[in-house]
């Protein structure tokens, strides 16, 4: 538990926008501890952030466990290096309670960049937050966005709810899969085509690597079919990013997603309301429910006797309470 | 999708709380569908079930998959059909996609209690709602609770958060496990003893379930010392529930429990209120994500469009929202 802190005062809020804007990590890091531990009062800070930011791309990378996301993004960030590109990296991983830049992945991911200053790779796990991790790595992304890296990648594990949460704050998403035999792309396929930008099919020396992109690229082709207003026809690209192989490849499909989402602003611009609204009902959703589980106001116990009586019911109370926000 | 469809009329309304109320399945289960695809208007007809229920021992059981729970809780059925009790058990799998009463386990469950009027048992799945599922197993749950039956099962799958939220809504939770090393159930620790009113070691005949016991007796243990305020000692019952061993000792304890919650009457009412207060939450944020979604009223285009624009921020939107409700 975070014992109860006092906002920054006004004059610290200016001296730690304008301490990111010049690039210091530590400030960086020491913020996303904070938010890590849901420490209350970062909300003045995180709006002048919000506000300073905007200006960089998010990419989004995810996978299952065990498909090389991890070492996937660490040769990423090495093409981008050697393009001159500043690059942060945020791992979330909403299945582990370990977190706070001390998880042992973290210092191997580390190992190859650790003595770049062009580079920040930090992790950030559930802590029993659950529902609120997306919301976390919101606020984390907003400490980063105003530091003006020129790519931020936000990798986490996964196709569930919290992850689909997670990739809705990048605007290009990556889908990392291994090869596998037919029936476990069918099997998956109700969901992934929704959310990828660009498949990666990692560990492509596997004899079924060829087999796995067809069925993909079959997939696509139905479900672009369906959906015609779609511009963006997602690749399909092959890596062993063990051995690098492919990754400056996915580094020019990357780029070419930016560019078409560039060359539609209609597009982009639908994009980023459509973001901008999830995040102002994701913090909703969390303020609301930091305020009931805080038991002042909202519901009297003369109204929750009345329903604990049958007298009254939750529905009417809830209907109630939305009713008071038109 | 379901279709958009009309509120019950309130001599509907009249008509289905009078079949429930006279054990009427087939409304019932036809209502469970309805809340299964999520049929808006459903609402009057849910507030007027609410009012017209609260009588019902709700019991949970969960566990993770492959402990048995299906095959205890059929003995647990046929226990409490032999002193004459009148049993609904609903099976929520937040796992599954499945789900309608279709699902083949639903059928091989009936089948020892298929042709007794006096059991109803009806599995729910997600449908791709997530988090909208411990809504959903909360309205089922209203629409059983106002048929009077004498025992509502909730059984559940595992220990993540919907299982929790799912749970909540019972009175007395059974947590079920199979015998296992002791490393095994350190590691389960953390949750489980804030869950469990009644502990079952299931397949009391492997080698380890004395083992198991011991250990989780010392862990109830060790909780209650830190939670002295607790005037129940959740006991530890091993059953061989293929076989039907252990399983009246385990409908023993659960009497015993609802028994001891009868007997303190504050400490019941703090439940029923805490659950109350619970309940209006989740459906106020199930509404509340409804009205988000429909795009209509809470958040006009420009006030987005300011947010994109970075004249404002997501907090400040949210924070707004959520102050009107005072």
């Amino acid at each position: 538990m975070a014992l109860p802190m006092s906002a920054d005062a006004p004059t610290d809020i200016c001296a730690i926008v304008r301490a990111l804007n010049a690039g210091d990590m530590r400030t960086c890091a020491r913020l996303i501890t904070r938010i890590e531990r849901s420490e209350p009062n970062l909300v003045p800070l995180l709006q002048a952030l919000y506000r300073a930011g905007g200006h960089i791309r998010i990419v989004g990378v995810t996978g299952s466990p065990g498909v090389g996301k991890s070492t996937l993004v660490s040769k990423l960030v090495a093409v981008w290096r050697k393009r001159g590109l500043r690059v942060a990296v945020l791992a979330v991983d909403p299945s582990s309670p370990y977190s706070g830049g001390a998880v042992l992945g973290d210092r191997l991911r580390m190992k190859e960049h650790s003595c770049d200053e062009g580079v920040f790779i930090r992790s950030m796990a559930s802590r029993g937050q659950l529902g609120g991790l997306a919301k976390a790595a919101g606020d984390a992304l907003t400490v980063l966005d105003a530091m003006h890296w020129d790519v931020i990648v936000i990798e986490t594990v996964g196709v569930g709810q919290s992850e689909t949460d997670i990739m809705r704050h990048a605007s290009v998403v990556v889908l990392l899969q291994t090869p596998m035999g037919g029936d476990d792309v069918q099997a998956a396929k109700a969901g992934i085509t929704e959310i990828g930008d660009i498949f990666v099919v990692n560990k492509s020396e596997h004899p079924e690597a060829d087999h796995t992109v067809r069925q993909l690229e079959e997939m696509i082709t139905l479900a672009l079919c369906l959906h015609p207003e779609k511009t963006w026809r997602p690749p399909v690209v092959k890596t062993r990013a063990t051995h690098g192989e492919g990754v400056a490849d996915l580094a020019g499909h990357i780029d070419g997603c930016f560019a078409h989402l560039a060359a539609q602003p209609e597009t982009a611009r639908l994009q980023l309301r459509d973001r901008a609204r999830h995040r102002v009902g994701e913090l909703l959703h969390y303020m609301l429910e930091q305020r009931l589980r805080s038991g002042v106001g909202l519901l009297p116990e003369n109204l929750i006797d009345s329903v604990v009586a049958r007298a009254s019911d939750p529905y009417a109370l809830a209907a109630g309470l939305l009713a008071r926000m038109d």
